[in-house]
This record gives C-alpha cells, structure tokens and sequence, in this order.
C-alpha cells in the first residue's frame, strides 16, 4: 500500500520506519531534505509494537498486580485480586496502537512520506517496492533493525514462540518455559511469575551472564522468592511439542515455551547484493563513525548495524545519520549508552565498572531513607572513578534505576569528578540521593553509611 | 539524659540532631574534630520523624491503595480493599525508629558524643544542660531547624493540629480541614483524599500560590478529581471547637482541623542573648556565606537560619559548617537548591524558570511513550536557558519527578548547555527521555513532539 503517491527528488529514503528511522526521518525533514520512508509492517517499529514499549507495559501491570496482593505490611488489604488477561493485553495494544497514530502524525506534521511496502534496494540509488513501483533516492538510511533469532531444532512455531508473542498472550499462562537467560529472559521472566505463572529458566550457563554478578545475584534472589527456577549450565535439546529435552537429561512441559536466546541484524530480502553495503562477520551491516556504510550513498544506523542492540542507540544515531545525509560532519561519539534491565530490582548502567586504574565504591540501599520508606531496599549504586576523581561509570540496582542513570550518563558525558556530583544538592528525600551519598563515600567523607576505619 | 559522660576538650558541640545537625557533626568528626551533638528529642528531627520521611511514607501508601481501586483499565480488580490506620501508622512509625536507630548507629562508628537533653548557650564557648552540667565547646553549630507556626485565633490544641500530628493520626479522618494551601498541605490533603478523606482546604489566595501557574494547574484538577475543595481568597477567622468560620460567612466543621500555614524559625530557650548571634527581621539567624554567625565561635545552618527550608539544603550546609568549623575554606555556594513538592502530579524545580534573557521551551508528558504506557500523561517539563543555550533551570511535572530532577541540578551546576542535554543519550523507555526531548525542542530540533510551521 502507498499512502499518497511516490514523491520525485527524493533526497532521502530511510528503510525501515523503526525509533531509529522515524527519528532519522524526521531531522533529516527538519534540515530541508525531502524524505520518504519505507516500513512493510508498522510505524514505530518492534521497540513500540513489540518490544520495549509493550514489556514495560506489562512489567507495570505486573507490579501492580503483585503488589496489591503484598502491601499487608502498610495496612492494605485487598481480597480477590485477579487479573483480566485479555484487558491487560488490549490495554498494551491500545498503548502501540496509540503510539503507532503518534508516529503516522509525527511523519505528517513533519512532511515525511510514509510507504507502507516493502523496500529492496535495486542499486545505490533505487528502492524497488512489491507494488512495482520505484523509488529513486540521492541518499538513503537502512534502519531495518533486527529479529529474533531461532535455535537449531527450535524453530518458530505453534509451540515456540518468540518474545514478542510472550507480549500479546491473552491468557496468563500457567506454566512457562524460557530459553534463554539474557534480560528479556528475565524481564518476560519476572513479569509472568508475578502474574501467577510457574516460570522455567533455560540457562546456557546462568542468568545475565555478562551482567555483574553482585547485581545479578539480587535479581536472582527475587526470582527464587516469585518461583522462578532457573536451569543453570543447560542446553535444550529438542522438544516435542511443548516437551523440552535438555542437556542434563531432564524434560520440561509447559503451556508456553519462549525462545529467547538473542537477536540477529534484518537485512533479509534489503537486496544489499545490488549496492555496495558490506555485512561484517556476524552479519551487522559496516559503518563509519559517521554511519555511513561501504555504499556512498547508503547510511545505516541501530541494531543492523551491530551491538549494543538498544531503542535510545538507534535513536541519537537516528539523529546524527540524518545530520550526516544532510552534508554535514558530524559522528556517532557517544561516551555513554545507557543499558537499562528491567528487572526486579532494575539493573541500569551507564559507563564501565571495569578495567584498569579505576577505584570502585558501593553504597547499600538499606541505607536511603526513601529506599526503608518504601520498603524497597534490595539493591544498591556502585561508581567507578579513576586516579584524577572523573567518573567512569555507575551502576544503580533499586527500583526507579532506569530514570536515575541519565543522571549519571550525563554526568560521564561532561567530565564529572566525584566533587561535581557530591557537592550538588540531590533532593531529599529521593532515590537519586544515592548518586550523591556514593561519590561522597568514595571521596572517603560518607555521611549515610558507616565504611569501617581506614 | 545524658549518654555517656561529658567529654572535655569538646572541638564543636552540634545543637539539634535532625539532618543538617547529624551530618554536620559526622564530617566534622571525620575531619578530627572531638563532636558532641545536643538534642533534646529524637535524632533525625522532624525531618525523619515528623516531617519529610513520615510524609512521603503515607503517600506512597496512600498512591497505592488509590492505584488498588483504579487499575481496571489494566485488567487488574480487587475487591473489598481497605485500608488498616493503625498498621499503616504502624509502618510510618517503625521507619521513622529504624532511620532514627540508623542515625544513632552512624553517630556512634563515627565517635560522636550524642547528649539527649536541651542546650542553652551559657557564652560564647559553654552550652548549660538541664541536668545542670555544662558542657564548653571551642566551636559550635546551630542546627535547630524549624516548627510550625501558629495562626492566630488558632492555636494548636485538641482542635487544632499541625503537620505533624496530622501525620501521625490512627484513624482515616472522614473529613479533614486544612487551614493553608503551600506544600504541606497539598501533600497532606492529597494523600488523606486517597485514602477516602473529604478533604478541605482554605487558602488565604489559592494553592501553591508561590508556584508556576501552570504546573499548578493540573495539581489542582487533580485534586478536585479526587474529591478536595478548595476554598481560595478566604481566611479563617475563628473556630468554636473542630467549627472554622471563614471570611466569606461560611464554616466548615470537620473531624480534624489542620493548621499548616508555614513554619518559624526555632530559636526559643536557645539563650542565644548570651552569644554575639543574632537575628534577622524574620527571626532567623543572620549567617555569612561560610555560615558563621555573628559570634566567632558559632556557627548556623539549616532551617534556622532562612529559607527555603529544606532538608538537603541544611545536609549541604551542615557538611560545609563543619569544614569552615575545622578551620577550612568553604562556603554555602550551590547554584541551584532543588526543590520538590510530592503532590499528583509531582513538581520538582532546578533553578529559575523566571528572569530576564531567558527562553523557555516545553514539552508535555503526553508526548512520551513511557507515560503513555504506565497511563500517567499529566505533566510536562520545562526548560529554562539562556542566549548562549546554557541551561538555567528545569521544572519537571510528572510521576518521578522527584528523582529525575537531579540530573538538571548537575547540569546547571555543571554549566551544561541544551546541546550538552540533547546529545546526551537517555535510556529509553523512560520518563528521563523528558530531559531529552526538551532540549532538543528548545534547540529548534524537536521529535516526539510537533511545534508548528516556524
């Protein structure tokens, strides 16, 4: 289907109408380029059909819902709770569906044409859509993003689903097994144990394996105390049905079995033969520093063009790429892309906690005022600074983490010392407290938390 | 009740233990200097025991047992919920006991002295104990914070009871008056409406009068939502019993009447004729920036020495009071004193949105993908900044405002400007992105939202 007919002169074609396209899309129209973009299925993309924007939906309504049934302790009580599956799934579609208006809205506003087809590249300056018509395009960006990937002998199917399904389920499945055991894992995890389902963990070695391991051993204890099993250190061989054989010669039957075991870049059916974009070894299309591929008129951006495959990535290389299409210098040279698990606790980071010459300190939850007010004190900040004080990296396990890194992400950014962020005056009582008793602490002048004599 | 003898040779004494004094004495200790500190009631003040802890304790309460009746369009039901006063008392009392405990705990690894009785300043140098011992100082620290200031007509009594008490009631008050309209007693009314309370108040002009109108605004549709009247440009004249008669001819009768029309200065049995300190025309001590009063050896922070009257700005001062008491150069210098008022919608204010030479740019919550996701779109941010783009000051109205301010604390401190903001990469999904999209707005490079043809 074309929405309106196919545009001449079309300065840019942006493949794929994704966070990273629409956004793409919409500077390169701001800086006077004529745009059009291309998307087969819906505006927004996975992150707000399918991914992101429908999970943290869900992680929401699960909370609630879990903490209706434990909030005893302040004096609430609450009888018959119970969840409406098929209400709790038309509320997160109504979200996308929402989102997806305020996107075709946003492309309007903003004179974008969108073409609803699909796209494939019939040269360096050529988009052939399925309705035979053309689309001629002095420069182009392919934000086609990723999919999931599928483990040999697991293939997509009646009894395998992906993650996106586990987010359009209408009933709360009973039981639920999970292969895999990065953060989506854990949050489609956590999200349904807290809904009533009996959650299976299939873990090729353990959960958030590349996370750190005192963060992830809180996250591990909530699950164990919301019924999760995790399976460590074990493959699934094959199922039957939705019987999982695994490595250690166990099986597992369940309503529901998720694979989740990662992404792949989407460049099936782009017709890259016909330019000159070049995939590296893992598939990921090669780009510059000014996400440009190997094609001179071709730019790329977000998860096609390799890790770390996240919404807000795509997003500032949206910007940028369209920024570079329109003839001007400029580079994707973020310090800083924040990761953010939604997890119970949340796991967010911003910089590294690693490598060479860099002091850590950590600074416990259980001693926040807000965190013993709200009864949520599992977790803690960690910051990792170097010799001269500037600030490397922080890790913030405790609920509202995914708001309070941008604290720190900025702060990284600018070349913050330990000083900058313990002399600013953090607002009492909150949360973001923790930023500033921890560079405190590190600066050895805690106030909240007794470190013991030097 | 003295613990423990008096020591000798006392480098500072610390009069008031809330949280400018306990962290003031903590650093001061740090910094080798022998500390006592002087209370006369509970470590932590009224901060932790009456005021800002307690408060935001009920009120998260009080959001969630509200979020309990009104989650059907997330498919979530409940039925019979109610609310227990005397285990939800019970909980706002036990955190208050376990911070208080917490505080002693920190006193004590941190070697300082803690005398539970009330001081008078004998001199310049010697505090007089009521247990009729002395106690000599070569330096000494203020810190005796505020207390509610009575209307007159209307002292408090039997009738009529303060903020404090207010948080700490055993029943849920089926009606409740509030006599003024500032923070308090929004955040107060608010959260007693929740939990099923008719709630009045009277406001000498109107609510949160001193705030921008338009974040105002939508605190007050939301209070009228939830059921709270708000009587403006009326003053109450007398009351016989829980009767107020107002200016406008009315009363109103209610099981409990609230008087929360600000606070004073506490300065009462101080002695303070016997020192050099003195008083401003409003009753508060007169410092200079570094924080020393007009005696040589005194110095004051916190609430009693002016507004705002804030507990992180009396943490802030108490750290730098005790730095200039230990003979180092420091001075109360902060740019920016955050502030925040946990009403529904939150306000939190970095800076200054007012001024000359300044430019402000908006963007509302609805915009957001996050908010429309958690059905929390009423609020917006602001952003304040200057020709050269440096940002001069934020105001965010959203859930989590509280939290997500201090990034704009940092960046004014820091002298960030809206390119600094904008290229910052905030995770998404989240209510941070507002940072984000506010400084690209302002920088005439907007996303989510669509200002018009320029």
């Amino acid at each position: 289907m074309v929405m309106g007919s196919l545009p001449e002169n079309v300065d840019l074609a942006v493949i794929g109408g994704g966070v990273g396209g629409y956004v793409s899309a919409i500077r390169a129209s701001q800086l006077g380029m004529n745009t059009v973009i291309v998307e087969k299925n819906k505006m927004g993309g996975h992150c707000l059909n399918y991914a992101c924007i429908p999970s943290k939906t869900l992680i929401h309504i699960a909370d609630l819902f879990y903490e209706m049934t434990h909030s005893e302790k302040f004096g609430i009580k609450a009888s018959e709770v119970s969840i409406d599956a098929e209400k709790m799934y038309q509320w997160r579609m109504d979200v996308s569906k929402k989102l997806e208006l305020g996107v075709e809205y946003l492309c309007k506003s903003n004179n974008i044409e969108v073409v609803k087809d699909q796209g494939t590249f019939l040269s360096s300056s050529a988009v052939q859509l399925t309705n035979g018509e053309e689309l001629d395009f002095k420069k182009a960006i392919i934000a086609t993003g990723s999919e999931s990937k599928a483990l040999p002998g697991f293939d997509f199917n009646d009894d395998i689903i992906d993650y996106k399904e586990a987010l359009m389920l209408q009933t709360i499945p009973k039981s639920m097994v999970i292969i895999g055991a990065g953060y989506v894992a854990v949050e489609i995890g956590t999200l349904y144990a807290k809904l009533g389902t009996k959650v299976d963990i299939i873990a090729h070695s353990d959960v958030l394996s590349k996370f750190d391991k005192e963060a992830v051993s809180l996250v591990k204890r909530r699950m164990q105390e919301l019924g999760v099993t995790v399976h460590t250190d074990t493959t699934p061989q094959s199922h039957q049905g939705k019987d999982v054989s695994l490595s250690s010669g166990d099986s597992i039957t369940a309503d529901v079995i998720v694979s989740a075991v990662g992404l792949v870049p989407y460049t099936n059916g782009l017709g890259l033969q016909n330019t000159k974009v070049t995939l590296d070894e893992n598939g990921f299309i090669k780009t510059d520093s000014s996400l440009r591929t190997t094609d001179p008129n071709i730019l790329a951006i977000g998860d096609v063009i390799g890790e770390p495959l996240l919404a807000h990535k795509a997003i500032r290389q949206g910007e940028i790429a369209a920024e570079v299409a329109a003839g001007k210098n400029d580079a994707f040279e973020n310090a800083v892309i924040p990761a953010v698990i939604f997890s119970d606790p949340e796991i967010a980071i911003a910089g590294r906690l690693d490598g060479e010459e860099v002091s850590i300190k950590k600074f416990p939850l259980t001693a926040l005022g807000r965190a013993i007010a709200l009864n949520n004190t599992n977790g803690f900040i960690k910051i990792a600074y170097d010799s001269n004080g500037l600030v490397r990296g922080v890790e913030i396990v405790s609920q509202d983490a995914n708001a309070m890194i941008s604290e720190a992400v900025l702060a990284i950014e600018m070349g913050a010392t330990l000083e900058d962020i313990a002399d600013t005056i953090h607002p009492h009582p909150t949360f973001s407290e923790l930023m500033q008793e921890v560079a405190e602490a590190a600066l050895d002048r805690p106030i909240h938390f007794y470190y013991g004599k030097k």
